[in-house]
């Protein structure tokens, strides 16, 4: 379903129409944010990028978050191989509309974490 | 421990050195920015306060999420009840910093979800 153009329905709300808890319905866990960092900010596109970066995520988390990010219409996928078919992934107008949640993030762990900077 | 006035450690850096990563070490859950948005958006401190949120968090899952928050320097307790013990719970100033991400997350479903809304 192509949902990058139009507004995701209200369903998608589970919790409460609290947009707060909309948006962390579908992104509240630990490793959603980091796809969409990988993507959108590291220019990583493919499953062995995402597998490279520090943080280990185990391949079936991520065959699990890549596949609720584009249900989401947070990502699109783009064949680069037929045989086998092969995906990168990138990012949707809804999906780069998180960075600056990204980002907010970001600044908070510079800000109160030690030794924790912003890369170059 | 009172880390209220000082840096946690880089050892809260749990899977990488990554600033959103560190975060959502820390955040990275459906529940633990409800509570920040609780706290410091709706005026919300006491245990019946969080539960009667719409989105109905479990009871043993707040109890746990405010250890945590507490545990590192998000949130902080007041006693307003000696017999039995009971306590209020307040932003420190890290976790009032956090309030720019909850902030940024309702945007985007305000943006993107049809029917989500800000409260007045």
């Amino acid at each position: 379903m192509n949902k990058t153009a139009s507004k995701l329905p209200r369903s998608t709300a589970k919790r409460s129409p609290c947009p707060v808890a909309t948006t962390l319905d579908l992104v509240g866990d630990k490793w959603s944010l980091l796809i969409i960092r990988d993507i959108g900010i590291f220019n990583r596109h493919r499953n062995k990028d995402f597998q490279q970066a520090k943080e280990g995520i185990p391949s079936n988390v991520l065959a699990a978050r890549l596949k609720s990010l584009h249900e989401n219409g947070l990502i699109r996928k783009v064949s680069y191989q037929d045989k086998p078919p092969r995906y990168e992934y990138h990012l949707t107008p809804a999906g780069e509309d998180l960075l600056p949640v990204v980002r907010e993030l970001a600044n908070w762990s510079v800000k109160h974490v030690t030794g924790i900077k912003l890369p170059r």
